[in-house]
């Protein structure tokens, strides 16, 4: 199995419902360095895993979405704690739907899954990764 | 499925058996940093995989177990060679009681699996997988 | 001339005003990790620069001023943008009332310079440095 | 599962055939950092994955074979890309081959799997995995 | 005295003459990760050290220059070796440049100093700093 | 100011002397990542700070007179707690004579200053830096 991975980052304001949480139920914020590795069996007729360029647009065009915003208004959010894993999966979603509508390129038809991780200190981190057929 | 990871470290003495070992028979010592990832396939009805909090408090108390000491003098390490590969079990063994005893919460019960990263220079480093249930 | 670094990490909300910041004129946040960095030219009679225990003491209480807080409803940052700059100048100027009061041991006496070091991801960071004297 | 994994980098020049390479198509070059990471479901009598100084020997010398080479003009990679997600495939089919003839000590009989990740830049990767037996 | 630091990469080409290289005298190439840290002993109105977006456009164009380039073909480095230490130098002029040109906005007039650091592997850097007026 | 910076790295055991050392007062070990940076204000004929093979073999046989040792043995250290600071300062010292010996070529007339970082853990490293001529 063969793996390509891009990073990219992104600054969000949240806050967290439920006393679990503690001093995070107040208003506060993360950098996530956001790790996606594409991964597929065999690599395509170039040598690729996936056209790395369309790939990294894709993940920088799904930064942006939530690039310097406050997580708590977002409609996509409501009723949800953006836990450093639902945002992984969140990152996962988004990214499944621009690899099924074609955009970063024909060679995604065989990817076989996907793994995102999200960094948010030098001591702690989330991921969310499943199968994409 | 979805993962969190939680970072410590820890520096310990010890000696090998064995002449596969090399120099590294003589006492010496090594710095772990110490990485254990928590894996669930749904998280919980707060979004978290595990408590994060309790699970750092859990990893706490089992670095502290061994910070600053030599292993060759800890009865539970008598015969054995305190490989980093050997060390890396020897955390997940204890992680797991404390799972099991409920000491990372009640969102433990859906817990998949473990892996413990033990990094034991920046070109090196060895891990422990299993499932838990 | 010695050296000796201790870092931790803190989480914040914040916004920026003027037209130079662009969309970080939204509500967002940052993870910090801080890096604060103790300089002497001899070293103590332990063969230490500075008592690292209390000199990660003194580090935690200044992140947990900040920890999970808004910075922009915070007073002592009124009509001030709180970037990754100026909030070094801060963590320096605290740890410096924390040496000149003695929290850090007697051997403070003798410190030459602190620096402290921002990183704001993976390729941004920020840092203050001064005399201490 | 156990894992044991060693670090080298190599430095090499190379270009690719394909527009979707863009300026990559121009000859250029690359520092890998090369991760091999061992696997197997047992430790051996030593405690060991596999015996690490044979293993980094091994990892020396499949890199040292593209050590300051330009990688068009060896004939192995004749007709090919030489990717990274490519390269760490040649890699690994390399370590294999080592185990097969038994370069890294006897232990390596019982090893299950072995991934090869090759780190191009602090924003991507690739890798390559697969079973031994 | 504040620093700011963005960073940036670039893979090129190139060789080196004298037998001090040994192997390295041939065809091979590199990834430099390059960190351009500026610095000025007060910060501006904004509370910047310098417009963030505009010092990263400078520092994009600057290596977008030598992107996927074999170095011993460009005509500013005919006859000189193209060492890491001579690339930091290279880097830090045409940084000069673009601050002298206003590229980097009005807050640069106030800059004392710049230091480029570039990466050259997981064990190895150089550098090159010097004074801005 | 140019500078150039090689890695090794180092395992020892060791203890210390004094109430301030709490539980490191016991018997433990580290893992060293030793930085060692050279520094000249004009590079070479050869476009060099230093001839980076031999500084890079006066580094390995530095830290091979103390792998996999207990310091607290070592004649050397009698009477002195070898913190991360004292060892920085002997590591600089060995290599200044390294220098002073011809050892690193004899670009080393050149070199400037000397500043040797190590790195305990993911959160503590100490240097020493100082003058060569």
């Amino acid at each position: 199995m063969y793996t390509v991975c891009v990073r990219e980052h992104v600054m969000i304001a949240h806050s967290f419902q439920g006393e679990v949480f503690g001093p995070a139920q107040r208003l506060h914020g993360a950098t996530y360095i956001v790790d996606v590795e594409f991964r597929r069996s065999e690599l395509d007729e170039n040598g690729l895993v996936v056209d790395i360029g369309r790939a990294s647009d894709a993940l920088k065009s799904i930064v942006a979405r939530y690039a310097y915003r406050n997580l708590d208004e977002m409609a996509e959010f409501a009723g949800k704690n953006t836990t450093t894993e639902l945002f992984a999966k969140t990152v996962f979603d988004r990214m499944k739907a621009h690899i099924d509508a074609g955009d970063v390129g024909p060679g995604s038809v065989g990817l076989h899954s996907l793994r995102v991780v999200l960094h948010e200190s030098h001591v702690a981190w989330a991921a969310y990764e499943g199968r994409l057929t």
